[in-house]
């Protein structure tokens, strides 16, 4: 009988094209489908197919990413957890396995996702953060970014935030939350919404940098959104600092 | 005018085969040297030599290691400071330089020391700590091992706890502290003393893990450090755990 698997994926991008499957290099779909296929009976084949709730980018980074996949195969979900540690290399570790609604998808039923991002701003960057951060030195105006960031909060058409290459159509979505807090040399955003375009949410961080280093007024938010228009918004800012927190269903 | 610079470093150590020079592979020395050579006007050529305050091994890491070196050039501290950086990989950063008192030697003059070492305890590692802990699954006794360390806090003969390989005769050392703290799925050492044998910290770490797991009684540890045997100790704990945090003048 065939049973649908929700698993919560934890993994480090750097190494990676992205979740999904790329002819240019290895994706987290494929390593999650290689470790699935002895499972499935047909180790040293192409697994089951593996969706991922967000389609991250290369470089990109998660603490709690959420696939979906439909199996035939007889195998405690606590069992499978294991077997799937064991096979993926350490930058990709599988946290939680349950068995779903058959039919379950990780993305198409998704309602909600937690991003976020970080910024060193120390002149020097630690070894310890490189991957994990953009580093952007110099102090930003965190007050003047957290009132130009109110603007984003509700339901707005982003299409000025949405990369080339994005080619979603509908570009309305819902940001419940974006938070910005400084500490220690970083400048951390916290953004919870229910759906992102392409590159919106480094493109969102690159707007509010700008007006952080007083290149933008706060208050120019609106106009950018009304434009609809990808050259109104700011830079979109660098993978590394980029890492899905979760995924709500 | 001969001049000594006081260098502190920060590194990721997994890359590398330890702070001194070896002919196996990339040191950390080496890298400093070869970023100092064109300040001293042989760009290319091996630079000054650098001496390290804490011989770290492969895989050891530094948030605050201090070197030192002499050099005749005439560039200042915060300048010399920015060049290394350009010219050091990304998982070296030189985090400060100042013109110590002519003479001035990080290892020989060094006064005290501290590290950190840290454990993972959670069944399944996070790929972003993989080369930051060591992966020791299941719940440890703290308490019992808090009472054990105890019993290494002041001056005692540390025979027991040089590795292989360490070849320091005088083996007594003062340990000032040793703090040990459990939070969120890691045990946390850290180890403050006026000097350590090779691999001592690491192989405390796995004595008073034996404690916490209950193959050793907590109140073993003086009769450990009464034997002067490497092999009346426990294991020596993997090098990706510790970090050295300071060094004392």
């Amino acid at each position: 009988p065939m049973r649908t698997l929700k698993l919560t994926v934890a993994y480090d991008g750097t190494h990676y094209v992205g979740v999904q499957r790329q002819a240019n290099g290895v994706s987290i779909q494929q390593c999650l489908e290689d470790a699935l296929a002895p499972l499935a009976g047909d180790p040293g084949g192409r697994g089951p197919t593996v969706a991922g709730a967000s389609r991250t980018d290369a470089g990109v980074h998660a603490l709690g990413q959420v696939a979906s996949v439909n199996v035939t195969f007889d195998v405690a979900a606590s069992a499978v957890q294991r077997a799937l540690n064991v096979r993926l290399p350490a930058d990709i570790r599988v946290i939680g396995v349950v068995d779903a609604t058959p039919g379950f998808h990780a993305r198409f039923h998704s309602t909600g996702k937690t991003y976020r991002y970080r910024i060193a701003t120390t002149p020097v960057l630690s070894p310890f953060d490189r991957w994990f951060v953009w580093h952007s030195p110099g102090s930003k105006d965190v007050e003047a970014m957290r009132a130009a960031a109110a603007a984003f909060v509700g339901k707005h058409d982003f299409a000025s935030f949405q990369g080339r290459g994005g080619t979603v159509r509908h570009t309305v979505r819902t940001i419940h939350r974006l938070d910005i807090r400084e500490a220690g040399g970083e400048i951390v955003f916290e953004v919870e919404g229910n759906g992102f375009l392409r590159h919106m949410v480094r493109t969102l961080v690159g707007t509010l940098v700008e007006v952080g280093t007083g290149q933008r007024p706060a208050d120019g938010m609106t106009a950018v959104l009304a434009a609809r228009d990808r050259r109104a918004a700011g830079p979109t800012t660098p993978a590394s600092g980029l890492t899905l927190m979760s995924v709500r269903y």
